[in-house]
């Protein structure tokens, strides 16, 4: 007997990409920043006592959400701390969807497709309405992507942007002109806005007069600090009280405040390794172009190529191309969905990863693959 | 304009209690350990790496799952790691309790009254159906309260064992009876039992055929480490499953992960903590005793107490008396709800610790408070 609610039940889980433990592979599959964490992150942990261990952290990270706000020119209550972007990702769908038979219809969830493959999972586990849109053709967002939502009585709208896994950037003119068109709760998840040139940040100034746009941010892919599990929102100090109301009350720990708190102060260091990184998705989606490779141009820290003579229909070129790779020890992303199949998702690594992966693909070519 | 579901808006958010930053206060507020956690938890913090941090940590904690499980004669599957306690009761919410409009009446919340006053806000801001029984005039669990579970339509009932605020302990037998009368999943939230001689792991054994018992345990307080945020889930292996499909994607981070696993490997340090704390336990009750105090017994790392005197009704001597020790730099808890009223809750801190607060207790006193 299953004692799990039927969507539960139901649920297929999030799929995480893979986690090799070999330290000897060539990991471009999660998005991970190839540099190191700056130094005063690990100096800040190091400085941990016993007696901030033992005791309850501060329940809403009060110096992170001051230093946060300082450095985005914005006040500490337009700031909320969360554990990882998907705790915050979580949050917004708890707060501003309805479960499904309550709703008939009204409070659900809004995505354009493909997108951030954790959002269907989070509205499933909620139990809500989800409604998609399909993406332009070059992954474009919709003219027309407000007033379906609207239409179909979304109450939140996520974006990712840049967009996952295109790597697409919309314009702050398109992203004002949904917000201000949506009804609802609009939540601009950048994750990888770190290796963008424009961030949706002046949606958020007073003078935009905009109480529905929540930015999400994390420290896991541009401050290289996946494994510490931080992120935050950014937005109308009123949507972030009511998402204080639900988080979990002590949401992060002591040890990951420290810490975020030293990466934001350490910002230069961080910002050293997006250079370093744009520089090199140049280079490779140069060298991929060369070999055939249909490449999307990208602003965050992957691209997105299909093989060359690779298509949607038939056997996938993609797939098998993936699976070459990892005998080679070399982990990229594939997405068995549609709109994917004949592609691949690729981290940008440091510039002997990268050549690692041009190598490989060049003797796997020779080998007629 | 809110765009938040009503019963958010509608919500009183968990009020933890006081973190006052002064080192100073002699703060016996919150249940914290006195001692500080094992020299292998902050020598393991300290050896983690910026490589550790850049990358994802394992999403199912897997060594943490099995040193626990060695640790507690289970198997991995039987596990679940969380960011805390906390985190486990939101996804056994999440999991096992129908949202109201949805359930007409099924598939809600139960718990007996007063307990940790958590248990409310998760149900509410999951917008289940709660239903609540009144404990005994002693805190004891009413015979009835599985079969009133039961025809209240609960599908999860939450017991905290040792009980919170009182100290009191539940035996097995009670515990399995109401596990086996009981139609739906029983949390036996066992975030204090490090400091009682017996917990209800025998319910779990393979020979007991109980599917529905689900342990809460956390290293928050017998492992000195409330602000490291992680707890864990042992149970049925089908309900650690169905809690994973619902967990955020990467939920422990990477050094909550490593310093847990230090934690347990150090867990005769711990125990020798529980026995200080045990032995003063006694003494602080003994002395309260002596000085007109009622207080129950209790088998937590806390004791519940009601001044001389005080009775339900009328001005409340605990809370003025609450008042008094804080003027003082003593923090202890008080809560202004009913059957506690008249009372305080005061963790056992350390012998020094635990003579100021009996020193400045004889004092007021004298003053006539």
């Amino acid at each position: 007997m299953s004692y799990e609610r039927d969507n539960i039940h139901a649920l297929s889980a999030y799929a995480p990409g893979e986690q090799p433990e070999s330290r000897e592979v060539v990991k471009l599959n999660t998005n991970e920043n190839p540099y190191p964490p700056p130094a005063g992150v690990l100096e800040a942990i190091a400085k941990v006592t016993g007696d901030m261990l033992r005791r309850y952290p501060p329940p809403l990270a009060p110096r992170f959400r001051q230093v946060a706000a300082m450095a985005h020119g914005l006040k500490p209550e337009q700031v909320i701390a969360t554990n990882a972007g998907d705790e915050l990702l979580r949050l917004v769908v708890t707060v501003f969807c309805r479960p499904q038979t309550e709703s008939r219809g009204k409070g659900g969830l809004g995505y354009a497709e493909p997108s951030y493959s954790l959002y269907p999972v989070l509205g499933r586990i909620h139990d809500t309405q989800i409604t998609t849109a399909a993406l332009n053709d070059d992954f474009n967002l919709p003219d027309d992507l407000a007033d379906r939502m609207n239409k179909a009585g979304c109450n939140l709208l996520l974006i990712v942007n840049p967009h996952a896994p295109s790597g697409r950037l919309s314009d702050l003119k398109s992203l004002e002109s949904i917000a201000r068109t949506f009804k609802g709760v609009i939540v601009i998840d950048e994750a990888y806005v770190d290796f963008a040139e424009t961030s949706a940040l002046p949606l958020l100034e007073a003078k935009m007069k905009l109480d529905n746009v929540l930015l999400l941010r994390t420290l896991s892919k541009g401050y290289s600090l996946a494994g510490l599990r931080f992120g935050y929102g950014l937005g109308h100090p009123d949507l972030i009280a009511a998402l204080d109301k639900a988080r979990d009350s002590y949401n992060t720990d002591i040890i990951a405040q420290t810490a975020a708190i030293a990466a934001i102060e350490n910002r230069e260091y961080a910002k050293n390794t997006w250079q370093k990184v744009k520089i090199e998705r140049v280079r490779v989606s140069d060298e991929l172009r060369r070999r055939g490779f249909t490449v999307y141009p990208s602003h965050a820290n992957f691209i997105l190529v299909a093989p060359p003579g690779s298509s949607d229909t038939g056997p996938s070129k993609a797939a098998s191309l993936y699976e070459t790779l990892k005998q080679q020890h070399v982990y990229v992303r594939y997405f068995n969905q549609d709109r994917l199949r004949d592609k691949l998702r690729i981290t940008i690594g440091r510039p002997e990863e990268n050549d690692t992966l041009l190598r490989v693909l060049d003797v796997v070519s020779m080998d007629g693959n």
